[in-house]
């Protein structure tokens, strides 16, 4: 069976805008969320959380809320085992405080009562002694020898002696000699920066519905990966896997966001401990304080230039701040820092340190929006001070097929030098700016992941065909899946359905994350499609009474070739079909991967803003995405990553931020306080898409999902430097900031 | 690979009695079934039904009802369209009248409103104008040329010219010269049997949640088939099958009455209709009246024995209703009833007549066990006129290895004699007698299934083993189904948990019936394990650097073999899942198959009774039953197997029937007045189980759930006869019938 040449077709169903499988349930309101399932018996569970940025737990007494008629079960810390692995362990003391509070809104208990009245009185009655003890939530302040300890012992075996006793990491980046490249260089820039901790900001709260009787446990809830929740719970729990089923809902947002669990090892111990199903669901004040937002991070930049453009040598120290646990996202960031840039001297280090605010969680690329907000920043800086074009500038150092890139690999097949030609010929480039208004531009980057994945492919007895993937649809793949398998099969769009499944129902499916379900997910229901493929040409072989090689699948059909081809009228999918049963049983192709070959992925993008020299605050005029596909196989989906990316990047470089007040309580835990943006703030984001095929996928998928959040903080922060003639180096760049920045230079 | 040979191997785990994986649930009443599931918006479905037993209706008027405040939908015949497929129309009009209600309780009308009262309220006020006709209940009579037509044009082509208008099919099996059987013969006997038809008496209502919207569907409903749910409901609604996802609940029942649909396409139409969740739950009336009871028969046996037991020829005739639907149970009578005998000369005829009844369902062995209770009460009046042993003649005559079926195939590797042997061995043959009680003996016999079965095992991150299987776990199969996979993986029996997954998430299962599935998905469950024992030591080998032939699995492990004996340390299933990432991916096994070689199966029952001269009540003091299992692979279950279907079968030969007035509705639509035996009426089963391995099966499996209720009907009517000095040729043997035959005798 010789299946057509990678990225060398015709595609017929790939590319085109087909109608997305879940767009009349989300519309009418029939989609089940988190929040949505009930069954009989079922409690409803509620936390109580610290009110106290760091405190020892001296003694909780839940003795009157036990007693409180209609509270079924109160648990705290002691209701869970101590897990050996260390990552587990903290993921569990993040879901309840064992002995001490570690951030404000920390869980320290939860009880499961018969309605919200009774559980709400109950949390009441849970007399929890706390000793306050000193705080931090500056990654600054975290960082100095003389910092309050969050926690005792946390650095890992990376980090220098004589560091701050929050450190708990150090890694470092790059290649060749800094010194004579800093040497070479007409100027050379420094600059430090400081960026805000923001929250993904999805609108679904966390929502999870537990059953957990007989040792025996379902859960129910919204999440980037049914999987990992099946993992971490069990492993909190101390089941075996297999004995937790976990059914993923429809997920209203996750951004990263849910790629880790917060309430649901809570409800499975409350279910336990009552014996009845437990519904818990967040309040959006609980979601600010205790779920994962980003990391806030302090950084210092320094890149030499020649005063032709050449960029002679990069360094950056990154200093990130991930929460009272530890935390490694700085690492990705030191490595996409100047990942846009070939280079012959680049260097990058990362230093995390423990604060007194939560477990920060994934969020669309994380850790590298603000290393390249910086790095982009000074790069735009170099030409404003030499007079030279910034997007020449990126051309002319821009990673290339065979470049090396700043964090190790080569690069193969990549699309930046296309982005970048793209965004200067497009019209937005050279376009008339307005009185004050400013043009900024910025690179960015995501290595976009692949991993383990399992994709089965049914053939229904009317010749429909059902695909099952274990991956949560954040960002369309249900469409996307079902239309690489109809290419593949060649068969229309709407004979395919795909479904996720729970976690017993198909084997592992690694998170929703790393932008590489279309990749990954895809690749192998191409591969499933293939072997399906495989057994309906042999079906149709033996029914003919000929070789299955002199079998060949055409649109939709077995046909006859070579020496046989013309003796046989070709068979349909449908017709193989329905005597499938007459010919050996089900049809089926399955496969298990763990996918390699994730194509990077690159987009510039280029913002046009108006700063009001009255009140500082900025309007986004006009804004442009160029982000490479390497194939778009559903053009609206990827079109809308691209501009919901950059609409939560253009948020982060203007208004989000997590503000503590001095005793370390989070001051704005909702959307009037933390400003997301919302449509009548924007202008339409203009999306360019481009095709630089992915050599590590049948059609040359790349992952769209992350890059686009990366490039808005430096674009924006460009564009206000030029519209203002001011330039800040910390994000939010909220009015207030401008305003006074514009001030003092008068 | 080799795996061990089949049936002679040790068994592990298979054949154990290990804790049921469902038990803790059902008992603490967390089990989820029909009824139990919820979803926001969701409307209360209810339907409106025949007061008569037949009847054109006119018109339908539900402008009233439609116009009631919280009504959503009111949907009738016109709702729906005429499917192609007759089997179809006849499911879908069964489910919604059309131009005329054929029985009393056919569905007429169905409400979708917010609440139950608001529905009820609306069925009053939907106006049916209905012309009644004349109706006919009872077999003899719908066949006569005269009866009132229950519907034209039914006749299939092998129905003889001059048949009745209601016969819709005519069957016969057999062999031999009839005639010179009859002539061997020292003495022939006719007897005429008539016997009332029976429900299956599930506890649990049916009932399910629809929502149908955008076109597509999902629907959660109790069911013994969720993708033949799909495939009815995806036809009777014009839908593709893959956008219509069915999930079996928890079922509390279904000896057979859950194979098909009732309520559910009235569900769907409803949602599609109302935009919303539409959840319906039968009431017992309605089951009793709407849903699909056993056919009731009219039949003549003849059979001739010689003077020494030697049985030289049998005949017997079969006429069954089942209901105003075209119906083929009989087909399946008439090739058991002889089925336990040797015969050189045998012949069945089969009949079936429409009445104005609800359309048959499956019940457990559909078809046989009157048939068989017919043949047998011959057989044992033939051994009193002779003064035969019945246990004797029946070894005597019994079917072997080799025997030519009176119904075609030639037999295998069969039980009948093994298991004759040790009820002719057991104490209980030769115990004493009390006064007015009386020993039966029958034999029974059921064919077994097999079919289409798809199987995934995947091994998780923990090496615990998930199992999906398509087929509701009726009597077991959860706990069968991860014992044989414990069994061939060599692990122990908790670390595999099996789940019953939905129509979307594994390719397609017929339906559990026909004792098929501890056969067929056990069988391809142990193919999809011997499928991943391949991927594991190929993995293994990839490690090692040794040829892949050269890696053997024991006891759940990976060895290296022959001349490679030694060379490494055995990796096992543990370490093998922990690195899977590492070598390739998730790690599965799967299995599609259209399985075949389902071993029959035979049983013997003895039953001892005592009937009350004063009152005709008839007790069971004393019953065993003998059942080849193959493989008992949980002798727990199929001793249950073996207790349940003998107590419904006690049912039937003492107490239930279906009782119509003279207009043609039934008078006892509720457990008050149609009797199931309980507790308290019945000594214990003692169920003895022999092991005659079924050479189609890996391990020997057969089935086991439906044989048992086949000799209960004639081993009671054959102690009833010894007991009370008189024999009845109909059932239910209800104390009046038996007070007045031995009045009658005097």
């Amino acid at each position: 069976m010789n299946f057509p040449a990678k990225t060398k077709r015709d595609f017929k169903v790939v590319g085109t805008r087909v109608a997305r499988p879940d767009g009349v349930d989300k519309v009418t309101g029939r989609a089940l969320y988190g929040a949505d399932f009930s069954v009989p018996g079922m409690l409803v569970g509620r936390i109580l959380r610290s009110p106290h940025a760091h405190a020892r737990i001296r003694n909780i007494d839940a003795s009157r809320a036990e007693a409180l008629a209609g509270v079924k079960a109160v648990v705290t810390a002691a209701d869970f085992g101590v897990p050996e692995d260390a990552a587990l362990r903290d993921i569990q003391d993040n879901c309840m405080a064992r002995e001490k509070a570690l951030y404000h809104g920390h869980a320290v208990a939860a009880v499961a009562a018969k309605d919200a009245e009774t559980a709400k009185a109950a949390l009441k009655l849970i007399e929890v002694d706390y000793e306050v003890l000193p705080h931090v939530t500056d990654v600054d302040a975290a960082m100095a020898a003389d910092a309050p300890v969050v926690q005792e012992g946390r650095a890992d075996e990376t980090v220098p002696e004589g560091s701050g006793p929050n450190v708990t990491m150090y890694t470092e980046f790059g290649h060749g000699d800094l010194e004579a490249g800093f040497a070479k260089a007409d100027l050379v820039l420094e600059r430090s920066f400081k960026t805000e901790a923001t929250h993904q900001g999805y609108i679904e709260p966390h929502a999870c519905l537990a059953t957990l009787t007989g040792g025996r446990g379902e859960l129910w809830c919204t999440t980037q990966g049914q999987y990992l929740v099946r993992e971490l719970c069990a492993g909190i729990l101390g089941m075996e896997a297999s004995q937790l089923r976990v059914t993923a809902s429809e997920i209203g947002g996750g951004f990263g966001g849910k790629t880790t669990v917060f309430i649901e090892p809570v409800a499975l111990a409350l279910s336990r401990k009552s014996g009845r199903p437990v519904k818990i669901v967040m309040t959006r004040s609980e979601i600010f304080c205790a779920t994962g937002p980003t990391i806030s991070s302090s950084m210092d930049v320094k890149i030499g230039i020649t005063r032709d453009g050449r960029i002679t040598a990069g360094e950056a120290t990154l200093r990130y701040q991930g929460g009272a646990f530890p935390c490694e996202t700085v690492s990705m960031g030191a490595q996409a820092a100047f990942a846009a840039y070939d280079l012959e001297a680049v260097r990058t280090y990362g230093w995390n340190a423990l604060t007194n605010r939560p477990k920060e969680a994934a969020y669309r690329a994380p850790g590298a929006p603000v290393s390249i907000y910086a790095v982009e920043s000074v790069v735009d800086e170099l030409c404003q001070e030499f007079g030279l074009d910034p997007l020449e500038i990126r051309l002319r150092n821009a990673a290339r097929d065979g470049t090396k890139a700043s964090y190790g690999p080569t690069f193969d097949q990549i699309g930046l030098v296309a982005t970048l030609e793209a965004a200067k010929a497009h019209p937005h480039y050279t376009a008339p700016l307005g009185e004050n208004q400013g043009r900024g531009l910025s690179c960015g980057f995501w290595f976009n992941f692949g991993g383990n994945t399992c994709v089965s492919l049914n053939l229904n007895n009317d010749g429909t065909v059902g695909i099952t993937e274990g991956n949560p649809d954040i960002g369309g793949s249900r469409a996307s899946i079902s239309m690489m398998a109809a290419e593949e099969l060649g068969i229309p769009y709407d004979k395919v359905r795909t479904v996720i499944t729970d976690t017993n129902s198909l084997g592992h499916n690694d998170v929703t994350d790393g932008s590489r379900v279309t990749f990954a997910v895809g690749l192998a229901t191409i591969e499933a499609a293939r072997a399906a493929i495989k057994v309906m040409c042999a079906r149709v072989a033996k029914i003919w009474g000929i070789d299955e090689e002199a079998v060949v699948w055409e649109d939709g059909h077995a046909k006859p070739s070579g020496p046989n081809a013309g003796d046989f009228d070709p068979m349909s999918i449908e017709e193989i079909a329905a005597i499938a049963s007459e010919t050996g049983g089900p049809i089926a192709g399955h496969h298990e991967v763990n996918a390699e070959g994730a194509g990077v992925s690159f987009g510039v993008h280029l913002a046009d803003v108006e700063v009001d020299p009255e009140t500082g605050a900025t309007k986004v005029v006009r804004y442009t995405v160029f982000q490479d596909a390497g194939k778009a196989v559903h053009p609206d989906y990827v079109e809308g990553q691209m501009q919901g990316g950059s609409v939560q990047g253009i948020g982060w470089a203007l208004n989000e931020e997590y503000i503590y007040d001095e005793d370390g309580r989070l001051q704005n835990a909702g959307f009037l306080d933390y400003r997301i943006p919302v449509a009548s703030d924007l202008p339409m984001i203009e999306p360019v898409i481009l095709e630089i095929p992915n050599p590590g996928h049948p059609y040359g998928v790349r992952g769209v999902g992350e890059t686009s959040i990366v490039p808005p903080l430096a674009a924006l922060s460009n564009a206000v430097s030029r519209a203002a003639g001011i330039r800040l180096h910390e994000l939010p760049m909220s009015p207030p900031k401008i305003l006074k920045a514009m001030m003092s230079k008068g």
